[in-house]
């Protein structure tokens, strides 16, 4: 039997830390005296009476979190979150419908950055200063999800620098998950307010700096602007953001080490140095392909080429062109982007760099053996051997991530008439992107999408956020059996 | 160092059997009185020079036939018959350019049934009965490739069944091999024959019938007709067709066990059980769409989508409706089923029912090791547990699957400028299908593709009838390293 008490609990909690972000965006409203102050407010004080109901009615649950209790928060979470996260837009009129402000906001939560949103400039500053918090929010959520929490249940790339703990989780990792998320949330503070200063230098209001600091960081890629980036047309925001989009979907851990002096052992780590090499290599093919097709000059087409790539790697979204314009193979070359995906540990989704990179030499060793097939040589990854319940982990991860895509594109072709655009926007929740590709492509947004595929996108995105295996296991009869 | 001159000697005598089926087609352009005598003759005639010369010039080789020559042998085979079996097609002036006929002879070898040819029924009835023997030809290469040879490589789903036999093969083997193949053969020439009275009794000429049993028990799909079966629209015809493209599909192993009596063992193999299960649940969907979405009456609804799931499925390919112009949904289901391919141990490529099944057991096992992880529960088929070498190299195998599709597609949009038809082309050629999508949709052809792209798309071919792995040891270095 689960313990649904102590579940409440844990979420009535976790209201609680939403009722007081939304009081800060409520502070923004008041800053900016928008009409949207009491919607705010309203919101805030119904999730603080939610959270502290159900904190009080369940305050003689029993202390004992199991991993199966913990696969059913970490999902509750989000899916809590994003409900209570949507009254502010459906309070405001920003967003009339329920169906658009859930796929909004966990859209947001998840740091997607899909949008349904047809003029963003009317909404009001607070309620934008809450859809940007949404990812600031999911983000940080994710850093402590991925690096302190998803591998104690064995789920992310994680697990590959943490040793097993077997059992019942609370009370022997909490003091673990408080000192790294505090350490993590210092570098994701430090690097928000570092690239607000920024981008404020650059030309942005303080507003929008922030709020594009919060998105980046997030790797989520709201904007404040419906043009988003290219409503700017600064190299020099182009430039920043880029590089603190690499940041962003970097491992939070090499940061760490990085500010602490630790820069040498940082610049080792193989999976950065993939990262590095896959977006090198995606802008080079891209650059050229731009030089020869387009009447772009060189620096323009290098700084699109490397501005699409690092944004669609890192799985964050702006936009500064519509890549459906570009060569059809060009745009094709980007869409294989799609699914690389950040590094374990960072706000990034996709199938993740060091899973790429594992399945790649996998798979190679693979052909070894088939010409030696006695000399057992495990894969190796920073110089350590992996151990083969990794590579299957990983392998299995993949199978379901392709499972999902390709199922979930063919079921969406219910609602969306060409291949495409289904495959591109299965791929984009899937991999927590945003824009996805043909009629969601950069230009256009989600507000056309049939409401029954709205709902089904938002929980790809919960899937894909939560490393798939977190969701998918509450629907295996396994979990449900004692 | 690789035993070069055995392995051209084998290539010698292979020919020497490529010479002898030519000759069969000249005797049939002798019956039709076609303008294709000399044209076969002469091929043939240069087939059995150059088999003869080899076979002579390496008398002296040493008799040392290892894994490695194996794989290139094998590779080989393939690519020297495609080129010596483009002659007639040349030589008769039916297909002029090299490239064509290359593509449509390694569409025919390899029983994938892509062509270029716009205008079947002009070609005369020698080289067209040559252009189905390609695939026979292929289909019986395939099956002894399968049950008998790669599973001594560790390729292929059929390891499952035998014993592992390290090093050195030749001695050891041959003797089964030749008595496994010989039993497998007279199983594929008594469904030909069968397959031959049943459609000529339905109405087709002696001659199409045996060209149409030809590629159906090969899964090719060449029709003699520009229409395929659609030609003739006769439903029992098609119900024929049906029946014995099922069992083309099946492991040929399951036909021998029947026909030796063994009904009830072969009916509770596992891999049948899910093809015939896969067929159902996909027919079903597309009856249903079709019942929707169409005026056809229900019969015929129910015949067109048994045949476009069982022809697909099977990787044969022949065509009785366009399903580009089904509901794009429907098209789509349709395309899933490209990648489930026949069962292992038959004519089929994709896939392959017992790897699709083994993967898919696979990953939901790997979600109750998330919840029990200290229970250590194999994999179990046909009621044996799978080792995890074979689950690794299925895993593997997918790996590869999936990342030639996908980055086989991104490569030949230089030249196709739709995604989905790029997917088709890649799709029906790695699982050795013949119809694609789009622009190469089942009523449409390949000869308008570049010629960069048929040359690349034979290559596909090759990679996935030989199980991939046969042709891409090819290229690591560990194979060629002493």
């Amino acid at each position: 039997m689960l313990n649904f008490k102590l579940i409440l609990r844990i979420l009535g909690f976790l209201l609680l830390v939403e009722a007081v972000a939304m009081l800060i965006a409520t502070v923004v409203s008041v800053i900016y005296r928008g009409p949207d102050f009491f919607a705010l407010l309203q919101s805030s004080l119904i999730c603080a009476a939610s959270g502290s109901s159900l904190v009080i009615f369940t305050r003689k649950a029993r202390k004992e979190l199991g991993k199966r209790e913990g696969f059913v928060i970490v999902t509750l979470v989000w899916i809590v979150f994003s409900f209570f996260g949507s009254l502010p837009f459906i309070l405001s009129h920003s967003v009339p419908s329920l169906t658009d402000a859930f796929f909004e906001t966990m859209s947001g939560f998840t740091t997607t950055g899909s949008s349904i949103l047809n003029d963003i400039e009317s909404v009001p500053h607070g309620v934008l200063f809450w859809r940007s918090m949404t990812q600031w929010l999911g983000g940080m959520g994710i850093i402590v999800l991925s690096l302190a929490i998803l591998p104690i249940f064995g789920i992310g790339g994680m697990q590959l620098f943490t040793a097993e703990v077997p059992g019942p989780v609370a009370d022997k990792l909490s003091p673990r998950i408080q000192s790294t998320a505090k350490s993590l949330w210092v570098i994701y503070l430090l690097f928000t307010g570092l690239e607000t200063v920024l981008l404020w230098m650059g030309g942005m209001t303080l507003f929008d700096a922030v709020n594009h600091s919060f998105t980046t960081m997030a790797t989520g890629g709201y904007s404040t602007k419906q043009a988003s980036i290219a409503y700017w047309s600064s190299p020099f925001i182009e430039y920043v953001i880029i590089i603190f989009t690499i940041i962003a979907g970097t491992n939070f851990s090499l940061s760490f080490l990085m500010l602490s002096g630790k820069f040498t052992k940082a610049i080792k780590d193989e999976e950065l140095r993939y990262y590095l090499f896959f977006i090198g290599a995606f802008t080079l093919i891209i650059f050229a392909g731009l030089l020869i097709t387009t009447s772009l000059g060189t620096e323009q087409a290098f700084r699109n080429a490397l501005f699409q790539v690092v944004t669609i790697i890192s799985t964050t979204g702006y936009a500064t062109v519509d890549y459906m314009h570009w060569m059809p193979f060009l745009t094709i070359v980007l869409f294989a982007v799609f699914f690389f995906g950040g590094s374990a540990g960072s706000t990034g989704g996709g199938l993740k760099i060091m899973r790429v990179v594992l399945l790649l030499k996998n798979s190679y060793y693979e052909l070894r053996r088939l010409i030696h097939p006695n000399a057992i040589v495990p894969v190796r990854f920073n110089n350590k051997p992996v151990s083969e319940q990794i590579i299957n982990n990983v392998l299995a991860f993949f199978m379901f991530y392709f499972i999902i895509f390709a199922g979930s594109s063919v079921l969406l072709m219910l609602v969306v008439p060409d291949l495409v655009s289904a495959m591109g926007a299965v791929a984009t929740s899937l991999g927590n992107i945003g824009p996805g590709l043909g009629v969601f492509g950069p230009a256009e947004n989600f507000s056309t999408l049939h409401p029954a595929g709205k709902w089904f996108l938002t929980f790809l995105m919960l899937l894909g956020r939560l490393e798939l295996f977190t969701v998918l296991v509450l629907f295996s009869p396994a979990f449900w059996k004692k």
